[in-house]
C-alpha cells in the first residue's frame, strides 16, 4: 500500500474526484520526487475544470490538476547536486526539453495535486529556512508577476499602473514596488480590493476606483466611439488625480476588460510600455492609432522564462513580496473539491484558496 | 522685386493657391537656405488640405504645404561646416530642439513647397553627385520605411509580412530586402501593384491577394468574430502558399484596414513583431488574446527617429533602394493643385505624384 | 554692487581665487537664474585645479570650478513654465544643444561656484520641501551612480560586486540595492569604507578587503602572469566567501586600479556584465580571453544620459539613497580652497566635502 | 564489417590515427545518423592536436576529431519529421541538453571525421539541391562569423571595420556586407589576404596593411606607451584613408593580435560596439580610459547560439555569402593528418582545407 499516491483528479468536464494514481519512480537520474505539502488554485485549474480546455490544450483523459505546489523532498536521482531528501522546494511547474514542454496540469499531463510528484531537479528550488510551504506554492504567482513586469521592462524610477487587484494585478503592484519603482497605482472596482493594495500588501501607492460610464437619457446602449470616449476620460481622471504628467511608463492590463484595456492605452506615456497580463475575450475594440502614434511598445506576458522563478523565490526569501497576505481560504486535501467551488464561485473575499498535501 | 518667395499655400481647409511669402533670412548660423527643386506629395498633405488638422495639429492660420523636398544650397550660416553652396541636398523635414520640434507643414509651420526654405545644416544630407533631386526628394519615404523596419528589429534572415503595396509599402518591402531579409511578402488588393512589387521594384518574394469574404447565404452582414476567424483562414493561406512555417517573425502593416490588421497578428510567430505603419481607423476589433498568447510585440511607427534620414540617402545612393520606380506622374509648380488633385483622387495607378520646383 | 558676482575661479594651474565675475543676465526665454546654496567638490574639479585638463578638454583661461550644486531659483526666464522664484533645484550640470553640450567646469565653461550661475531650467528639478540642497548638490554623484547602474544594467535579483568604496562606489552600491538587488558586494582596501558600506549607509550585503599580493623570496617584482594569477585567486576568494555560485551578474569598478579590473573580469559571471566607472591608467594588462570566452559585455560610464538626473532626484527624495551620510567636511564659500586641498591631500577619513554658497 | 566505422582519432598530444570505432546505434527516437561527405579544419582542431586541452577542456582519452561537417542522411530515429533518409544537411556540431553541451571533438565528446555520425534531428538543416557537401560543412564558420555580426549587432547602414583576413575575419566581412552595412573594411598584414578580402569574395569595400612601428635608433624595444601611441596612429590613418569620420560603429578583431586590439579601440565610434573574436594571448595591454571614455561595448564571440546556424545555412543558399571560394586545399580522407599539417604550418596560401569523407 506504500505505492498509493492519493490525488486530486479532473476526470471529465466539470467532474473531479480524489483518487489513486501510481506514486512516481525515478527514471532520469536528474529527477526528484517532493511529498506536496501546500498548492495553491489558480484561474486556469479551475477552467480546465469548467470547460475542459484552454486554446490548443483540450482534455481528452483523466489529468491530476495543480500546478501552484510546494512540498519536501522523500527522494534524489544519482545525478541531483542541488537538493537532498527533507529538503523543502518551490516546484516551477513548467519544465522544457527541446521538443516541448511538460505543464503541470495542462493536458495530457498531471498535475501536483498527488501525495507525491516526480519533476526535475533543475526546476525546483531550495526554500530557506524560514519560508512555509505555504510561501512556497505561492512562489508560483510571484513568477507570473515578475514575469509580467520583465516583458514591462519595469524599471526603478518609474511609474507603473496596473489594471486589476486580484492576486496577480496585487503581486505585479508589489513586485513594481521592490524594483524601486517610483509610484505604483492599482485600479479596481472593489473597494476591499483597493483596500488590500494600499494598505495591507502596502503595494501601492495610491488606488482608483474607475467611474462607471454614465446611461444614456434616451436608454440605448453605448456606441464604441462613445465607450472608447469614456475611456480616454478616465485615462484622464487617473493622470490627474495622481499627478501622472504625461502618463506611466508602463501600464499593465490584469484584468482582459475591454474598457480596462482602452482606458490603459489612453494612460500610457508616449515611448511606454503596455503588457496585457490577463486573458479575457477574444477580441477586443482597441485604440489602434492612439497606441501608433502614441509610439506604445504592447506586449503579452504569459507564465514565465528562464531565471525568473529563482527570482521569485528570492523575492518572497528576503520579504520584499509577501503573498501569503493573500491568502483568505485554507482546505484540507480531501476538500479540495470544495476549495476549487470557492474559486470558482469567486467574490471581492476570495483571493488566494490553497490546499494542505495529503496527510 | 528678388525677395520674393513664391510659395503654394494651404489658407483654409479645401482652400490651396500660389501665393507670395517673404523669402528666409539667416538669424542661426547653423542654418542655410535651399532652392527646392523637387517634392513629393504624401497623404498627411492631402488630409490637412480636406480636413485641416490631424491629431491635435490644426490649421488655425495659412501654413505652405509640402515635406518631402530636395534641393541646391544657395546660402549657409557663417557656423555651418557641412555644406556649401551649390550642394544638392536632401532635407529632413523635422528639426527637433529641446523644447519642441519644427516640422514641416504641420500647423503652425511652414512646409517646403516654396521657391526657398530655410532649415537647420545638420538636418540637410548631400546628395552624391549621381542622385537627382527626385531621389533626393524621395529619401523622405524611404526614411519612413527605413524607421518602420528599425521599429519592427528587421534583422538578415527573417521573413517579412507587409500588407499594403502604396509607396510606404513597397518601400518597406524594397528596405527589408536589402537587410538581406530571407523572404519579404508583399499583400495587396490591388494586381497592378502586386506586380509592381514582384517585378518592378524586386523588392517581395511573394505577393498575394487575400481572398474576399464570402457573402452569407441569409444576407445579414458578418459578425464581429466572423471577420475574426477568416482573418485567421486568411492568415492560414498565407502561410501555406509561402512555406512560412511557424509565420513570419516580423509583420508590418501599411494599411490602417481591420481585416489587415487582424490577418496580421493571426500571422505573426511566436515571439514575432507586428508594426502599425498606416494609420486607419481610430478603434479595431483587435485580436488580443491571439497576440497575448504569442508573446508579439506590437509597436507603432511614425516619422523617423536619429540616424534614420541619413541613413536613407544611403541606400538610395547605393542603389539597394529605388524609389524614382514609384513615380507615376509630375508637375510643374504651377500645377502644384492639380498634383494634390491627383493623389486626393488616388486609384492604382497613382503611386508617386512630384512637383517641380518654382523655375 | 548688486551686479557683483563672488566666484571660484581657477587662474591657472594650481592657482585658484576668489573674485568677482560679471552677474548672468537672462536672455534665453528658458533659462532661468540660481542663486547657489551648496556645493560638492569631484575628483574631476580637484584634476583640473592640479593639471589644467582632463583628455581633450585643456584649461586655457580662467573658468569658475564647481558642478554639484543645488540652490534657490532668483529669476526666471518669460517661457520658464517648470519652475518659480524661490524653488530649491538640483541642477544638472550638462546641459546639451544639437551642437555641442555645455559642462559646468569643464573648459571653456563656467561652472558653479559662484554666487548666481545661469542655467537651462529644464536641466534643474525642483527639490521636495523635506530636501536640503546638500540633499540636492549631492544629486549629482548619485546620478553619476545611477548612470553606473544604467550601463551595467542592473537589474532586480541580481548580484553585484563594486570594487572601491570611495564616494561613488558607496552610492552605486546604494543604487544596486534600492533597485531590489538580490546581493551587493562592496570591496575596498580601508577598513573604515568596508565599514561606511556595512553600516552607516547599508548599502553592502557583505564587504570585503582583497589581500595583498605575497612578496615574492627573491626579492623581484611579480611578472605580468603572476599578477594575472593573484587577481583570478582573489576572485575565488571573493566568490567563496559571499556563496556567488558562478559569479555576479554585475561587476562594477570605481578605482582604476590594475588588479581590480583584471579581478573583476574574472569574477563576473558568465554573459555578465562589466562596468568601467573610475578612470584610472591610460592602459592596463587586461584579461582579455577570460572576457572573451565568458561572454562578458564590458561598458565604460562616464557622466549621465536623458532620464537619470531625475531619478536620481528621486531617489534621494524617497529616501531610499541617502547622499548626506557621506558628508565628513564642510566648509564656508571663503575656505574654498581649503577645501579643494583637503580632497586633493585625500585620505580614509574624507569621502564628501561641501562648500556653502556666498552669502 | 558493415558495423564498421573508420574515423580520424586522435589518441594522445601530437598523436593520432585513422581507426575503427564502434558505428553508433539510435537510441533515442529524435537522433539521425548521417555519413560524412565533407569536413572542414578548424584551428580548434589543431589545437587539441598539438595541445591537448582549450581551457577546461582537457584531451584525457582518445577522441575523433572534427567539427566543421556535412554529409547525407542514411538513418533516423522514429520520432524525426523534419529529415528523410537520403536528405543532405548541414550538422550543427553543438547539442546543448539542459545539463550540459555535446560539442563535436571537444573531449570527452567525439568529433564528426567518422564514416557515421549520430547527431539530433533537429541540430541537422537540409541542404538544398544546389548546394555541395563542401558548402554544407563550411556552414560552420559562417555561423561563427553570423554569431560576431550578432554580438556586434551589426546593422544595416553600418561601417564595419575587420581586423584580419583569414577564413573568420573573411567570413566576417561577408556577412556583414551581406547585412547592407554601408562600408566593410578588412585589415590584414597579408597582401594576398587583402587581395581576396577586396576581390574574391568581394567582402570588403576597402582594405589596409597597417605600416609597422618604426624601430628605435637606440636600438631599444618600444615601450607600453609608444605601442599604445603607435597604435592610435594607425587608427588615425585607417580613419582618413576610408574617408570615417567618427570612427566605424563596429570593430571586430579577428586576429588576438596586441597590436590590432588596441587599434581597434582606438578606431571605434563613440557608443560603438567592439568584438573580441579571435583568442590570442591571455593578456594584453588594453587602452581601457580610452574604452571608457568613448562609452564602447566590448564583447567576446565564440561559437554560436540559437537560430545562428539555419541563418548561415540560407545565407550560403541564397548565394550571399560563398565560403568555398575560400578552400585552397583538398584531401581524402586517408591523407586526413596530411591535411591537419597543413593547417599547422599555415602561411598565406592556407585558408580553408576540406577532407572528404570515407568511401
Amino acid at each position: 500500500m506504500s505505492e498509493q499516491n492519493q490525488s486530486f483528479i479532473l476526470r471529465a468536464i466539470k467532474d473531479v474526484a480524489i483518487g489513486n494514481i501510481s506514486k512516481p519512480q525515478i527514471t532520469d537520474p536528474h529527477d526528484i520526487i517532493v511529498q506536496i505539502g501546500q498548492t495553491g488554485i489558480c484561474g486556469s485549474d479551475v477552467h480546465y475544470w469548467q470547460r475542459g480546455r484552454i486554446g490548443d490544450f483540450v482534455l481528452n483523459s483523466p489529468i491530476v490538476l495543480g500546478h501552484e505546489s510546494a512540498g519536501v523532498v522523500t527522494e534524489v536521482g544519482s545525478s541531483v547536486k542541488n537538493l537532498k531528501i527533507g529538503d523543502k522546494v518551490a516546484i516551477e511547474p513548467g519544465v522544457p526539453c527541446r521538443h516541448y514542454t511538460v505543464f503541470a496540469a495542462t493536458p495530457p499531463h498531471n498535475g501536483t495535486l498527488s501525495k507525491f510528484y516526480k519533476t526535475a531537479s533543475d526546476y525546483c528550488y531550495k526554500l530557506p529556512d524560514h519560508l512555509t510551504l505555504e510561501d512556497g506554492a505561492l512562489c508560483e504567482p510571484v513568477a507570473v508577476a515578475v514575469q509580467i513586469c520583465k516583458v514591462g521592462n519595469v524599471k526603478a524610477g518609474q511609474t507603473i499602473v496596473v489594471f486589476g487587484c486580484g492576486p496577480i494585478g496585487l503581486l505585479v503592484q508589489s513586485v513594481a514596488k521592490s524594483y524601486a519603482a517610483k509610484k505604483v497605482i492599482g485600479i479596481d472596482l472593489s473597494q476591499s480590493r483597493l483596500d488590500l493594495a494600499s494598505s495591507v500588501l502596502n503595494s501601492a501607492d495610491g488606488v482608483f476606483m474607475p467611474p462607471p460610464m454614465p446611461k444614456k437619457e434616451d436608454g440605448t446602449s453605448h456606441t464604441t466611439d462613445e465607450e472608447s470616449e469614456h475611456s480616454a476620460k478616465v485615462a484622464q481622471l487617473i493622470k490627474d488625480k495622481f499627478d501622472l504628467g504625461q502618463g506611466p511608463e508602463v501600464v499593465i492590463d490584469a484584468t482582459g476588460a475591454q474598457s480596462c484595456i482602452q482606458t490603459g492605452v489612453h494612460l500610457c506615456k508616449k515611448g511606454g510600455t503596455y503588457v496585457q497580463a490577463g486573458m479575457g475575450r477574444e477580441n477586443v475594440v482597441f485604440p489602434i492609432t492612439v497606441a501608433c502614434i502614441r509610439d506604445l511598445t504592447i506586449r503579452g506576458s504569459i507564465r514565465y522564462t528562464a531565471g525568473v522563478y529563482p527570482q521569485a523565490v528570492d523575492l518572497v526569501a528576503c520579504g520584499k513580496v509577501q503573498p501569503q497576505k493573500l491568502i483568505t481560504h485554507r482546505y484540507k486535501f480531501e476538500e479540495a473539491e470544495q476549495a476549487f467551488e470557492t474559486v470558482r464561485r469567486g467574490g471581492e473575499d476570495v483571493l488566494k484558496v490553497m490546499i494542505e498535501g495529503v496527510q
